[in-house]
């Protein structure tokens, strides 16, 4: 089996310089900028991203890294860091604590080690394949359910679903116990510690969702695309997570019933 | 001028002694009721409100009581105070910190004092009709803004707007820069910090709104019903706040174009 160590020492060593970073800025003043897909970006992500880069590059010189903000570096490399500095970017600007650092590594694509750093909750899941989930350097399990109509669902919002997959995670939704907004990759990690049942999303980018395989695998959690099909770094952005590997297969079928069957990811 | 120190002083006193109560069931075991409108009710919302309601008898026995969990208590007196112990069940539930705790006064149904308590993240709204409001014992302002195009919305969840007002949310959210859902109370906080421009929902309760009143308009915002009358125990629920009064203008004109006209409560 695959040595993970080093890499889960330099994971969290990225966790820990990225938060004060983003901290600085976090409910300060700084400068709003206008992506092209209209995303907010703050300076805040950027200089994380080049921390972080920085970091990786010094430690370890042959792997690729792909960031939301500085795009690609050798990602043909066997092992890919995949970042994403702020997700949950209107929280962030906002002055909401619910924005998070996610850091993954990939090997052949697949996620096989990944971060979810909350800066301003001082909180951390860290995932690694093979090994059981930690929170805040705690073991976590997720819920064990098997009825859809008691599961909380979370998705960051609504209108990130287009077309039929507008109706595919309503009818998902209508199955639900109740649903909420508005948490983005937290969600994710209430979910690792059994607090949360079902995370439905779609439009995510692979910095959006590497981050989270391994969080969720290792809390006994099932995460894939709206197919069933395994994330890695070339899956379509439309994702499914459950607490119980049976809620999520009730899952995949209630959307499967309503989505469409796209092969070509989507841009948002 | 009516001297409100000594309610103030309680005020904080209620969110002190509900607190403890509340972080002592967040994330642990406990039962998730039902009530006939779905919404869920935890063993903490009902020791939080019994607390309160017991220190405020012992306090001033003349004054009345309307809560979330027990109904009320003498409405007819000249105070009142309005008590949601847990606002944001959804988020509490689920382990996420931004559920909070509501308490106000009002007088002959107007509201003149309010605090937003959040006992995951320790912190705390005061607002006092004719004084400024604080944040953790801060003053705080709203941010100025002209262009509705530059406001950062929030609301709840899309889900509580129905009919011809969620054709009014819609215009309203097409209007801003970004929408974000899921913060409950917590939105209102943040608008009178100035880092969320607007906030405007739906099918809300006098406990749910009535503490927001103070809050707000200590930070030199504006929030009214959709018609823009002032906020009262006797409002019907649908509720408008802005950071800048001119945006608030604006978004009342957005709002009446599309809303029905209703003079009814709305049940939720």
């Amino acid at each position: 089996m695959l040595e993970l160590a080093p890499y889960v020492a330099l994971a969290e060593r990225l966790a820990e310089v990225s938060q004060p970073i983003a901290l600085s800025y976090f409910r300060g003043a700084f400068a709003i900028d206008t992506k092209d897909d209209a995303s907010p970006v703050t300076v805040a992500d950027r200089q994380c991203e080049q921390a972080m880069r920085a970091l990786i590059n010094e430690t370890f010189p042959d792997h690729g890294i792909l960031g939301e903000e500085f795009g690609n570096e050798n990602v043909d490399a066997e092992f890919v860091w995949v970042l994403d500095p702020i997700d949950g970017t209107h929280s962030f600007v906002t002055g909401k604590p619910l924005f998070g650092t996610l850091i993954a590594l990939t090997r052949h694509g697949v996620p096989v080690l990944g971060v979810i750093n909350m800066p301003a909750l001082n909180e951390r899941w860290v995932g690694v394949s093979g090994r059981k989930t930690t929170f805040n350097g705690r073991d976590v399990t997720s819920r064990a359910l098997t009825n859809l109509a008691d599961a909380w669902l979370y998705a960051t919002t609504p209108d990130m679903f287009a077309g039929p997959d507008a109706a595919a995670f309503r009818a998902l939704s209508a199955g639900c116990r109740r649903t909420g907004y508005g948490a983005d990759c937290y969600a994710y990690g209430l979910l690792a510690n059994g607090t949360v049942d079902v995370v439905c999303e779609a439009m995510l980018q692979p910095y959006d969702y590497c981050a989270l395989v391994p969080v969720i695998d290792g809390a006994g959690g099932r995460v894939t695309d709206w197919s069933g099909s395994p994330l890695t770094i070339a899956s379509d952005g439309r994702v499914l997570a459950a607490g119980d590997a049976r809620i999520h297969e009730i899952g995949l079928s209630v959307l499967a019933a309503h989505a469409a069957h796209k092969k070509n990811k989507v841009a948002f």
